[in-house]
């Protein structure tokens, strides 16, 4: 039995196909743990923003980093409220009515505030971050300089004010259309690796291990 | 000679990596047609809240749909400003200083308020949308009774204010750090058709064009 996050909050509680929603450590974990990439939402003098950006997690944080003058970085060290989205499309789900065609997919939503990673953790975190991309590869680049990491800002949110919410299977059609004669199933999507493409210089380099697994994942 | 968006405002305006920024109508419709999903982030009593949801494009406004009781739809129906984010990903980039890696994509923000869709539109903008989805199953499937209209709410923003920003190709390593022997390329990465899964009860009914060319695409 997964462990819950924390009780559901007037923003986390799914009130729609609420049977599709999961609040347990488990659940969100594999979905950010799958992710490279998640929008980040804030409200500051210009409007509602929705930036797409790296992240990755520690224990029970969710990560992101940027440059220091970057405007997300700016508004959200002040500790501005935010909301992080993670999807996973899954596939067009296609039912005999209009109506009943869906999407599957697996998402999750994270409600809170960022905060600043001190700077001596910030090394340490790139490093996990790294090993996300490409494990063992922090061993084989040169590591961040002390001007590399003295711009860059890294900041964390909680994952405990979070929220899953999943489809998965086939159409859901009402009892009176399921002999309508027409195509009815799941048009699966995926996100693949493909190929790796070696930069031209350096063709002599043999590839490490998470190099030749990339398309085998 | 692509059309012009309207001119950068202080908030599609982009400043980090400039040079990557697109402000025409050819770039910034590419990107929004090939995605099936986009992120909305607005802002309410609750906070700021990033919701992923399906989309398309009719003409010079992005549209979304949903049940009329739906935050989303109760929120934006109302004027909100917002803010959309279409992100495809397209690989990691892996550089020979950790500093350097990256990724490819390709995404769009869109700023606005989004307007309700009046109701003696709605039928045929749901019809364009089964198009992007499965050209030519509108004729197919049963479409939608006054009830489920009724209970959905379609929206629409202008494409006007809006960016797209891109990184395409391989790694941009610092000149000293070319001849480090580390491999350093790009690790792509694409949203791939995976072979249609038929309904169960329905094996009788052959597939359709677009279910036959979706593993093609």
């Amino acid at each position: 039995m997964s462990v819950p996050l924390q009780a559901p909050s007037e923003r986390t509680q799914v009130k729609r196909i609420a049977e599709n929603a999961r609040y347990d450590k488990d659940s969100l974990y594999a979905i950010v743990d799958e992710a490279y990439v998640c929008h980040v939402a804030f409200h500051d003098q210009f409007g509602s923003h929705c930036i797409p950006t790296a992240c990755w997690r520690e224990g029970d944080s969710l990560y992101i980093h940027g440059a220091n003058a970057s405007r997300l970085c700016k508004e959200l060290r002040k500790g501005t409220q935010a909301c992080v989205a993670i999807l996973h499309l899954d596939g067009l789900v296609l039912a005999r009515a209009a109506f009943n065609h869906s999407m599957n997919y697996r998402s999750a939503m994270i409600y809170g505030s960022f905060e600043v990673v001190p700077e001596e953790e910030k090394a340490d975190s790139m490093v996990a971050f790294m090993e996300k991309i490409a494990p063992g590869r922090q061993d084989q680049v040169r590591p961040g300089n002390r001007a590399e990491l003295a711009g860059t800002t890294l900041l964390k949110i909680s994952l405990q004010e979070a929220v899953c919410k999943t489809r998965q299977g086939g159409p859901n059609d009402d009892e009176e259309d399921l002999a309508l004669p027409v195509w009815a199933g799941v048009l699966p999507l995926q996100l693949q690796a493909l190929t790796p493409v070696a930069a031209t210089t350096i063709q002599t380099v043999p590839e490490p291990d998470y190099v030749q697994a990339w398309v085998e994942r």
